[in-house]
């Protein structure tokens, strides 16, 4: 990775811990993060996250919930909780039932995902997002019912019960999806909004629809963009002059990971640093390069593991680092640094922060 | 810097942080988190320091402001903030006619500072530091009147603003220095002495009066010397016996730096290097050295990076790191550590703490 580690080389570097020694970030968290919000302070729920990432229009009020297709036997027991897995074809017609049912006083959407997955939400005059979950976590026993967590949830878990029960009635002959479970129930949380905070006009650059959400989430404006990386950077440089900050989304370095692909994991960062010099023949003020969590690919998945970042800016003081490893990065200036304190210093080598104190 | 790096190849090594990632701190808040107040939680006010830097006598509820002498139009619009940087001189002389002015219960002093800046006081019962700033920061507009934060800073804020109107009526024919602007309002902070915090008898040792004034803000007791570094380190050898702890202040690399003169902040640091063996000759259980922020040539100012710290003592445990650089430091043991947890460091390295739990 050549032009990445010369970069490091002229960087300050360290290493990214997004949530908490040995806690492995999902992208949400992981992302909220490095946009400067204290992951454990802003939680957002995997109902809003889902809704997100098929970038349903959420609006303020709304109430998300990530659902599931399941299959129950004749006494009303879960005998598959994902409903043997059905085709995303498959879940899109039971999905449509569903879409028929009225509920007093609110709007309801039903969004499939994949599979068996989708997006319930409610739209209406005071909802609540405090929900129990309706997956008891084991076959052999019936879905549980939606209890309220505070008083003034009462009436949305009335609603919610009512359409779990319309659901069994539509859906009681399309076994194997003759059942729905609900969980992670949440309102779209009223972030502070990232260009106001940090008075940025900041944009989005990302082919994936959660990613976008999430940058959404926080106020960026989206560019519309093509869904491969050369097509985000082409984006990058066409509205280089527009906005002062832009976050840029890669996938395929997560991607290999999670397929515990270590090899496409190589080749995938090869090609990011091949595509590097497009951003920085622009000649930005100060370029960030970190992930929103690990993805080794020896687990396959999401990793606690803390990840390399570094900072390069005519004041950063580069460091002695002069590898974009972790390896490297465990020694660099920045220490071992928690993500929601990035912004502040991407802020600072931009010159754009005061003094604190005299 | 052969005696440093000598130094840091038997010390602990590593950065320290002072206020938080990202954030240049001014040098009160640079040293209270040094001599262990964590310093967002000990927050002084402009005010204070002002009166601290010029070694005011500042007492317990004593309410201090930083002024700044301005030019206001016809219409009492301000056109310049600083009153065409007016002289030291020219400043002594408009101050003068603001030490005329009594207000009802309290006394007031008025100390000038350097150019157009100058100290306000009150002192009296029953006061409040919690008021607005009258400075708009913008020209083209009048100074604002001082509101007060909290009820309890009503009567205080009236009186400020009876000042204020009789420095106007002083003031109408002193063009440039027509009128003034006060800022950083605050009470004397009332902290917990570090002599009594720590078990020290703790003296400071300082040529210029702001770190002087910081240091008698915590409790220190302030040694009479000379105005140059070779002076301070004589004062040291005569006091060494009576004392369990010296704070010893170096002024020349901080200077350097904020003079953007690299040339010279590397001859500030030859020559401290120079002068430690007079430190070190004295044998100290536990040695210290670090700074109060960073000074990069490149921003002629503070800056946010995190300095180096070294800790020399029997049991500091010393590191592989045999320089004392910023680059050097990001690799020793002591990590990138916040500056309030310094002092806990350097009692249990003078074996001055006990085990926590059995």
């Amino acid at each position: 990775m050549p032009n990445l580690h010369a970069l490091a080389a002229r960087s300050a570097c360290g290493l990214i811990r997004h949530v908490a020694p040995g806690i492995t970030p999902g992208s949400g968290p992981g992302h909220l993060g490095l946009f400067g919000y204290e992951p454990l302070h802003y939680q957002v729920g995997r109902g809003v996250l889902e809704a997100l990432g098929i970038e349903f229009d959420l609006r303020p009020g709304d109430v998300a919930a990530r659902g599931n297709f399941c299959t129950v036997d004749a006494q009303g027991l879960i005998v598959d909780r994902r409903a043997g897995r059905i085709s995303s074809e498959a879940a899109i017609a039971v999905a449509d039932r569903l879409k028929t049912i009225r509920l007093p006083g609110v709007e309801t959407f039903v969004e499939p995902v994949k599979e068996h997955r989708f997006v319930l939400v409610l739209r209406g005059p005071g909802l609540s997002g405090k929900l129990s979950e309706t997956d008891p976590q084991a076959v052999g026993t019936a879905p549980l019912p939606v209890l309220p967590q505070e008083p003034a949830a009462a009436a949305t878990a009335d609603l919610v019960n009512c359409f779990i029960a319309e659901a069994r009635r539509l859906l009681h002959d399309a076994t194997p999806a003759n059942m729905i479970m609900l969980r992670g129930f949440d309102l779209l949380p009223d972030l502070p909004k990232f260009p106001r905070v940090y008075g940025l006009k900041a944009a989005a650059i990302a082919a994936y629809p959660m990613y976008r959400g999430l940058a959404r989430l926080v106020g960026m404006e989206i560019l519309k963009t093509g869904g491969t990386f050369a097509e985000e950077i082409a984006t990058l440089q066409q509205h280089w002059e527009s906005y002062d900050f832009f976050f840029v989304h890669y996938k395929d370095t997560d991607k290999a990971g999670e397929d515990g692909n270590f090899g496409a994991k190589v080749e995938a960062l090869e090609r990011f640093d091949a595509a590097l010099p497009g951003v920085l023949d622009l000649a930005p003020d100060v370029t960030v390069v970190t992930g929103d969590h690990a993805s080794p690919s020896i687990l396959a998945g999401h990793g606690w593991q803390p990840v390399p970042v570094l900072i390069a800016s005519r004041y950063c003081g580069a460091d002695p680092v002069t590898q974009f490893t972790e390896r490297a990065c465990a020694g660099g200036t920045l220490g071992v640094m928690p993500s929601h304190t990035l912004m502040p210093l991407v802020l600072a080598n931009a010159l754009r922060l005061t003094k604190f104190g005299a």
